[in-house]
């Protein structure tokens, strides 16, 4: 499928089923973050899944190349990388299976009705911080902040969507872990499992993957550390494998 | 100081200061659980600390070794066990720094006060299941399973025997996190730092240290995971460090 480019944009090939991905240097460009999320999600054959905030699309899209899940939404407020998106997922002949609709987190139960999916995945904004922002209308800011939506809106909109039993996949700061773990609660999806992303393995947590089931009951499990570098610019083994090379 | 044994009692070196500790096979011997407790306390000089079921006593006479700690606190419920934890401070001349006093955690705010300690520690039962125990009653039991107290008996009597802005330490197992978080956040201790420990660093996590504050804003640091074996019978570097040898 040939899909036109416009002025700033390339082409970065994701390293799965050949699939590749319309990116902006002036936009947000997805991150380490999105990837290890689709490593960490567990989606099953059949099931649905909805992504809140999808941005330029790269968590269905790497969900569609690394799970048997039967049908992929994507929610993304900001119109122009909902449009870049949907070229993606026509890039890779993803019609059928991956469907960006345009639309507010704060909406998706209404957008979606109640108990609607099997699996929603989040690569959120990560900061609260509003104040102080030079133009909080500029995209990056809008990926980076809470300024169209607040933790608490997805996690409860998340909650809304799922089915009972359904499953919710975030990564996050560390730092918010407390608000995660209560807002998860509060909200009926019980946190089950967790790893936590080091840098290097002697380095605080920069970030945070969780796994919450729709009604469940209270065991958590820690996974062992997802250690990014062995040294240096070298990563390690376990990261080649997610990124696929 | 000659201290006097009884028949099945040893003594065991610790390793800091020539401190020692008198232990006993029938009884809960202290583990590396509150080895690891007594190394990511922060206890400063002239401060004040009280251990929550304190056992045999080995949280206080390590963080005496450890801090500059002004006076250590200690409560145990099971009074042979605090007699035996008596003996140990006699045993290391150390009668005006620790004091072992005979009581239950859910009165621990009725017995010393409110706002009465700038630390506490504790490394409590981790087993909520009380069904299905031969004797509840036996010493190991008791000192295991949340027979005498809950977990929310600790967080909630902690928090009262606490100063605003004083500091809680915890060891516990990572699948009771939800419910450690959730009720720190209850009683008003807000968790601000963890670290979670994993046998290597490539298994599960199977304890977690957790610092609240008594009072203190939501902000969580996640320091590096702490691995306790690099190959199979061989401590890493850091466990030697914390056991000292």
């Amino acid at each position: 499928m040939e899909v036109k480019l416009k002025s700033g944009e390339r082409i970065v090939d994701l390293e799965r089923n050949g699939y590749r991905i319309i990116q902006d240097r002036k936009r947000f460009c997805f991150g380490m973050d999105a990837v290890l999320l689709s490593g960490f999600a567990n989606v099953k054959k059949g099931e649905t899944v909805l992504d809140l905030g999808t941005g330029t699309g790269i968590i269905p899209i790497l969900l569609e190349a690394k799970t048997p899940g039967k049908h992929f939404s994507a929610l993304e407020i900001q119109k122009e990388s909902a449009e870049m998106a949907r070229r993606s997922v026509m890039l890779n002949g993803l019609e059928e299976k991956i469907d960006i609709i345009d639309g507010d987190i704060k909406e998706a139960s209404k957008i979606f009705g109640g108990s609607a999916f099997n699996v929603v995945t989040t690569n959120p904004p990560y900061m609260t911080e509003k104040h102080g922002l030079q133009n909080p209308e500029e995209p990056k800011a809008i990926a980076r902040h809470e300024i169209k939506c607040t933790l608490e809106d997805i996690i409860r909109e998340s909650a809304k969507v799922l089915m009972p039993g359904g499953r919710f996949y975030m990564v996050h700061r560390p730092r918010r872990l407390v608000e995660i773990i209560s807002l998860m609660k509060t909200y009926g999806i019980e946190p089950k499992r967790m790893r936590l992303v080091h840098p290097f393995v002697n380095r605080e947590a920069n970030m945070v993957l969780i796994e919450g089931l729709r009604g469940g009951n209270s065991m958590m499990k820690v996974e062992p550390p997802l250690i990014v570098y062995k040294e240096n610019g070298v990563y390690t083994d376990e990261i080649h494998d997610i990124y696929g090379f």
